[in-house]
C-alpha cells in the first residue's frame, strides 16, 4: 500500500525530462533546406540565399521536387534522394505537406527547423497537425524547432537559418525569441544598443524545443554570457524553474502579458498561456531570472551585462562635468541596492590636488563644465585606486569647450586597466555620437540617460547577490502516511456529496501539516468561555461575512442563545459551530492557488481591510525549504512583519515559514485539493501562538 | 485691534509681487554686449560671434574699454558711451567689476543678462556681491537675468545670447534650465528627440528672475505650447504656487534632488535649496504642472505635446504588425488612466473585411508581419471614423518585406486630417531611420518603446483632465478673533516657560479650528467611566510610548490608583490626565509641517503600526478650499478609505476634509507654532464621529 502510495505521489510531481542535446542542430556541418526556392518573396528563397550567400562555410542541399538545379547546385527531390546523413534541416513548405516530409526524412536527418506556419497558431487543423507532429518527434526521437518560427542564427559561423536578412555581429548575448517580428527589430537596433549575439533563436509554437531546453543549452554554451528570453507564455512550469534554478549565468527575461488584456492579445496572437504576471514575478523571484520590465529595459539589461563584469561590491562613483545631471544621477539611486560611494578624506583631498576650487569632491565628482580629458583621467586614477568601490559612472555633457572624443578615449583607456565597472552616460546628440561609437567598439556599456545606468547596475548587482547565497533547495520528502489520512478525509466528505470540508475536518487535515487552528464547538458543550463568535458550517456558505453566516462577539449564555436561533433560522439544517472570539493584532490569509502553468502556488497576505488596498501579498512556488521561504518572506511584501520598527516588535520568521512549508507539503501531497484558504490566520509578536481561524478546503 | 490683527494676518501670508515685464528683454531691438571679445575661448568672444553671425537682425553694440573696434565695427569704453537707450546689455566680464558697470549703465539699460560667475554659487564675497546686485536692481528697477548664467536663445529671432553654440530649430517649446550644461545637452539632443524651441533660457543663480516670472511670461508668449523647467530649487514657493495655478499651458518640471544624497549634490552645486520631494510632489499635484520622473520622462513629455493636441477622451486603438511588441503595448496601459480601447463588432466586421484570416481584430491591432502601407492606411482609416476614440498608437517593426517609409508616409497623412493623436513607435535602428526623420519633419512624435509613448500620452491625458476641472481656489477668509484667542494660549504657555501646550490648551485651540478632541480629566473627577487611559501630560515626556508615560485599557478604580502612582513615581511633578479608552477601527496622523520653501503645509496620513510600512500619508499646501482637499484626498494616499470596499464601508470625506481645512486656517493665522501633530485620530466609518485623541503643539 505504501509503495503504491508513493508512486502515486511521484506522479503528482512533474518529472522533468532529461535535458536535449542540441548541439548538432546549433552546430550544423551540413544542412539541407526543404522547400529551396529561386522566385523572390518565397520563405524558401531568402531561406537558400541566407544560407548560401552569408558565409556559412558547412555543406548546403537544396531540396524541392520541381526543380534538379537551384543557384547553380543540384537540387533532390527529398532528403533521402541526398543519399547521406544530414545534421540538420530547414522545412520551409506549405503546412500541409511537413508532417510527411520530416517523417519520410527521419532516417537521415534527426533536428529540423520547421518555418513553415499553419499548426497550432491556427484553427483545429492546424492543432491537430501540430500534434502529429509531436506524435513523429517522439517516435523517431527528433529535435524540432518551431514550427511557425522564423528560424535561427549563429554569428560566428555566419549561419543565417532564418528568414530574416542580414548578419548579427558574433558576440555573447543568447536570444530567444518568442516573437519572430521582434527579434527582427533586436537585430535591427543592434548597432544602436550595441548588441552582438552568439546565437538568436526564433521558437516560435516551441511544440518541442522550448525556452527551457534553449536556457539549459545556452548555459553550457561557452560563447554565450547572458540568455536574454523574450516570453509569451512558460510552457512546462516545472521544468522552467529546475532549470532556470540551476543555471549559472544571468537570463533576462521580457515577458509579456502583465495584464488580462494584454494575455488575450497573446491568445489571439500565439496561443500561448501567458501565466498571471504575479506568479511569474514569484517564479522570477525564486529562480533568481533578471526581469525586465519593458522592451526597453530589456535592451539596457542586455547591453549592461554583455559588457561589463560582476561590480565587486554595491559602491558608485560618479564623475561628471555638469552640476545638474550629477544631481539626477545622484537622484536615480533612489531605492537602490546599490550606493553612491562615501568617500573619505584621503580620496576628497587627491581630488581637491588637482581640481578648481569650485569642483565638488563629493560623490558625484563635479569635474565643472570647462572640464577637459586631464580632469577626468586624474578623477579617474583617483577613484580607480579605491579597493572599496566596484563601479564608477562618466557622466558628459558637451559643453562647447569639451574635448567629448578624447574624454571617451580616457573612460576606454581606464576601463581596459581596471577591476572596476565602468558605464558611460553621455548626454546629447551629434556631438556625443562619435564618443558613442568608440565606446561599443571598446566594449563600454554606454546610457543615453542616468537612470539607466543606474537601473540596469542596481538589478546586475541583485542578480550577483542572489547568485552567491543560492543554495540548491532541498525539496522536503513526502509522507505516504500522512497523506492517506488526508486523502481519507477527502472521500468521506465527497461521499456525502460535499464540495467543502468542514472546519472539523479541515482542521485535522492542518493539524497533519502543523498548523494550528482555533477550537470549535457544538452548541451541545456546557461551558463556554466568552466572548464566542457563532459561524455557519457549511459549503453552501463560503463567504460567511457577505451572507451574515457570522456573528461575533457574543458576551454571554442569553446572547449565544440568541444567535443560535437567529443562525439556525436563516440557514435551516446547516451545521453551526462555536468558537472563542480572539484577540486579533495582525491577520494574515493564506492558502493555495492552482496555477495552470506551474502547479499549486502558496499565497501569503496581509489579511484584514488592508488586504485589498496595499496588495501586501507574497507567492511561494513549492517546492521549496525552510531557508528559502525565509528568505522570500523577508524580502517579500511581508518582510516589513519581520522587522522591528517603531511601535511593533517583530513577528516570528520562523513560525509564519513553518505555516507555509505545511501547506506546501499538502500541496504537493494532496492532488484532490481544488482551493484552498486559511482567512484569517491570526499572528502574534507578544509570544502567543499563530492560530487558523477559518480554512476552507475545496474539493 | 482688530484692524492691527489683520494686519498682521495678511503679512504671515506671501504676497506675490507683480508679474514682470520682460517683453524688452525677450525680444530686444538693440543689443549691448560688455566684455565683447576677439580673444578665442574668451566667454565674450562666444557671445559676440553667436550674436553677431547667427543672424540677428537688429542692433548690436560692443563694449570693452581696452578696444576701440572690434569685428570691425565700433567698440565703446561704456554703455553710456554709446549714447543711446538699448534694449538690454549681456555682461561678461570679471565679477569684481559686473556691479560698477550695471548700477553706473542703468540709465541706459533696463534689462541685463549676467553671464560672469562669481557671485552667491561662490563664497561669502560672491554672497556679498550678489545681495549688493540686488540692491541696485531694486533701487534702479531693472530686469537681471543671473548672475552665472549661460544667456538665452530665442531661434525665431536667430538670437543667440548665450555662451552655447549653435541656433536650435524655432518652435514652441520654452526650456527654463536651472543648469547651463543640460541646456546645452538638450540642445545637442534636439534633432534626436525632436525639440524645437521658442525660447531657451539658462536662469544660473537666478538672483531676480527665475522659474515663476519665466513660467508666467511663456504663458502669454504666443510662440509657446509648453513650458519645460529643470529645476533644482524653487525660490519663493507661494509665488511660484500661485503663478503654475494660473497657468492654462502644460508646464513639465524635471526637479532634482529627490534624496538627502541628491539634494547634498545641488547644494554643493548651486547652492539651492531643494525642497523635501515629498512636498514638491504635492505641489505639482496641486497646481497641475507635469512632473517628469526623470531626464527620459522630461524629454518625452516634451516631445509629446510639444506635437499633439490634446486627445479627446481616453481610448486608445494600437495598430501593429507585429504580434510581440503588440502585447508588449498592451502591456504598457497596466495602471494607466489611458485605456486600450473596445472595438465594437461593426469595426472589427470592418477590420476582417480586408485583413488576412490571422490577424487580430481585438485591439491591438494585429495586421500581421507581412503587412504593406495598405492594411496601414485602411486600418487608420476604419480607427480613423470612431468618435470614441481619442488616440492613434501605431507600433512598426521592420521585418524584410516591410515597406518602412511607405508606412510612416501613410501615418503622416492620416495625421494630417484626423481629429485623434497619432503617436508613432517604430522600433529599430537603421531600418527605421529615414521614417523617423519623416515623422520629425511632419510633427509626428515618435518613441523608441512602446511603454515611453503610452506613460507620457498619459500623464498628458491626466493633465488635460486635471486642468478641465480646475477651478481657482477659494482661499478662505483669515479670523482675526480665533487667531487672537490662539495666540493668548500660546503667549500664556510661552510665559510658563513651556516650550509645547497641555493637551486641554492643544484642545481648546483645536475646537476654534473645528476639531473635535477627546475628553480628559484630572484624578479629582469622582466618576470615571472605565475601560480609561493614563498619559503623562508635559513638554518634557513628547513620545509618550516610547518612555512609558502612557498606560492603556485601565479596567477599573483599583488599577487606575495603581497606575496613577506607578505615573507619579516615574514622572514626578508632571501633569498626568486620564482620557476614555476610545475603540479604534482606523487610526489617521494629521499635523502642520514647516516648510522652508512652502512655508506650513498639512499632512494627513494612516496611523498605527502601518504608517511607516506602507508610507500612506498625503500633504496638502495651504491655500485651499474644501472642494480641494476633498479632491486631493480621493485621489492620494488615503483614498481607500473614501471608496467602499469590500469587507470596509466608506468614511465620511467631509468630516476629515473639514479637520484638514481647520489645520489650513490654524497654519495660516497662527505662526507662532512651530509644529503640530495629532496623533492619533481616530476615525470611523459608522457615524461614529472622528475624535484627536492627542494632539502636540510645539511653539
Amino acid at each position: 500500500m505504501k509503495k503504491y502510495l508513493k508512486l502515486k505521489l511521484n506522479l503528482l510531481e512533474n518529472n522533468p525530462t532529461q535535458s536535449m542535446d542540441l548541439d548538432k542542430l546549433f552546430n550544423p556541418k551540413s544542412i539541407a533546406i526543404v522547400g529551396a526556392s529561386e522566385e523572390e518573396g518565397k520563405v524558401g528563397n531568402v531561406i537558400a540565399k541566407n544560407i548560401l550567400e552569408l558565409g556559412y562555410q558547412g555543406e548546403v542541399f537544396l531540396v524541392n521536387p520541381k526543380h534538379e538545379e537551384l543557384f547553380g547546385q543540384k537540387c533532390y527531390p527529398s532528403i533521402i534522394d541526398i543519399g547521406k546523413e544530414i545534421d540538420i534541416a530547414i522545412v520551409a513548405i506549405p503546412a500541409k505537406f511537413v508532417n510527411a516530409a520530416i517523417s519520410e526524412s527521419a532516417v537521415a536527418v534527426k533536428n529540423f527547423v520547421v518555418i513553415s506556419a499553419g499548426f497550432g497558431e491556427t484553427d483545429a487543423e492546424g492543432k491537430k497537425r501540430e500534434e502529429e507532429l509531436a506524435k513523429i518527434t517522439k517516435e523517431k526521437n527528433l529535435n524540432i524547432l518551431g514550427p511557425n518560427c522564423l528560424g535561427f542564427i549563429i554569428p560566428e559561423l555566419k549561419l543565417n537559418a532564418s528568414f530574416a536578412g542580414g548578419m548579427p555581429e558574433a558576440g555573447n548575448i543568447a536570444l530567444v525569441s518568442q516573437s519572430g517580428a521582434l527579434a527582427v527589430a533586436i537585430m535591427d537596433a543592434a548597432k544602436n544598443y550595441d548588441f552582438k549575439f552568439s546565437r538568436i533563436i526564433s521558437i516560435g509554437n516551441k511544440m518541442q524545443i522550448g525556452e527551457t531546453a534553449l536556457m539549459e543549452y545556452s548555459d553550457k554554451d561557452q560563447k554565450t554570457k547572458v540568455i536574454a528570453l523574450y516570453l509569451e507564455g512558460v510552457k512546462n512550469g516545472k521544468e522552467f524553474i529546475k532549470a532556470a534554478s540551476a543555471i549559472s549565468k544571468p537570463i533576462v527575461v521580457l515577458k509579456a502579458g502583465k495584464t488580462e488584456k494584454s494575455q488575450k492579445a497573446i491568445s489571439s496572437h500565439t496561443g500561448a498561456l501567458a501565466g498571471s504576471d504575479e506568479i511569474m514575478r514569484a517564479v522570477f523571484g525564486k529562480t533568481g531570472i533578471l526581469r525586465a520590465d519593458n522592451l526597453e529595459d530589456f535592451f539596457d539589461l542586455i547591453t549592461l551585462i554583455s559588457n561589463i563584469d560582476f561590480p565587486r561590491n554595491n559602491s558608485v562613483a560618479v564623475i561628471t562635468n555638469a552640476g545638474g545631471p550629477g544631481v539626477l544621477t545622484a537622484d536615480a539611486f533612489n531605492k537602490k541596492e546599490i550606493k553612491l560611494a562615501e568617500f573619505g578624506q584621503e580620496i576628497k583631498n587627491k581630488l581637491k590636488g588637482f581640481l578648481p576650487e569650485e569642483s565638488s569632491v563629493e560623490n558625484p565628482i563635479d569635474l565643472l563644465g570647462d572640464a577637459r580629458e586631464d580632469r577626468y583621467e586624474k578623477a579617474l586614477e583617483i577613484v580607480g585606486g579605491q579597493e572599496g568601490i566596484g563601479a564608477v559612472i562618466c557622466v558628459l555633457t558637451p559643453q562647447d569647450q569639451t574635448p567629448v572624443d578624447r574624454i571617451a578615449e580616457k573612460i576606454i583607456e581606464f576601463k581596459k586597466k581596471t577591476n572596476k565597472v565602468v558605464l558611460a552616460v553621455f548626454i546629447g546628440g551629434e556631438r556625443i555620437e562619435n564618443a558613442v561609437g568608440k565606446f561599443r567598439a571598446n566594449g563600454v556599456a554606454h546610457f543615453l540617460f542616468p537612470d539607466r545606468a543606474v537601473e540596469s547596475l542596481d538589478k546586475y548587482y541583485q542578480w550577483q547577490n542572489f547568485h552567491k547565497a543560492r543554495k540548491s533547495v532541498i525539496s522536503p520528502e513526502l509522507n505516504a502516511d500522512r497523506r492517506e489520512k488526508a486523502v481519507k478525509i477527502i472521500k468521506n466528505a465527497k461521499k456525502q456529496k460535499r464540495s467543502a470540508l468542514l472546519f472539523s475536518e479541515a482542521g485535522e487535515i492542518m493539524g497533519l501539516y502543523g498548523i494550528k487552528v482555533a477550537d470549535s464547538w457544538d452548541e451541545k458543550r456546557e461551558i463556554f468561555v466568552f466572548p464566542v463568535v457563532v459561524k455557519i458550517d457549511s459549503d453552501k456558505v463560503l463567504h460567511k461575512t457577505d451572507k451574515q453566516g457570522l456573528i461575533l462577539d457574543i458576551k454571554d449564555e442569553k446572547e449565544l442563545s440568541r444567535a443560535l436561533v437567529q443562525m439556525k433560522n436563516n440557514f435551516p439544517g446547516e451545521h453551526i459551530i462555536i468558537q472563542p472570539m480572539l484577540p486579533r493584532q495582525t491577520e494574515l490569509i493564506a492558502g493555495i492557488k492552482q496555477d495552470p502553468v506551474f502547479g499549486p502556488v502558496i499565497v501569503c497576505g496581509l489579511g484584514g481591510i488592508y488586504t485589498e488596498i496595499f496588495k501586501a501579498v507574497d507567492f511561494f512556488i513549492p517546492p521549496f525549504d525552510i531557508p528559502e521561504i525565509k528568505n522570500q518572506l523577508k524580502k517579500g511584501a511581508l518582510g516589513f512583519l519581520f522587522r522591528e520598527t517603531r511601535g511593533q516588535k517583530a513577528y516570528n520568521l520562523e513560525e509564519i515559514a513553518l505555516i507555509l512549508s505545511g501547506l506546501g507539503d499538502l500541496a504537493r501531497e494532496i492532488g484532490e485539493i481544488s482551493e484552498l484558504d486559511i482567512n484569517p490566520i491570526l499572528v502574534y509578536n507578544d509570544g502567543k501562538e499563530a492560530v487558523a481561524v477559518d480554512v476552507k478546503i475545496i474539493i
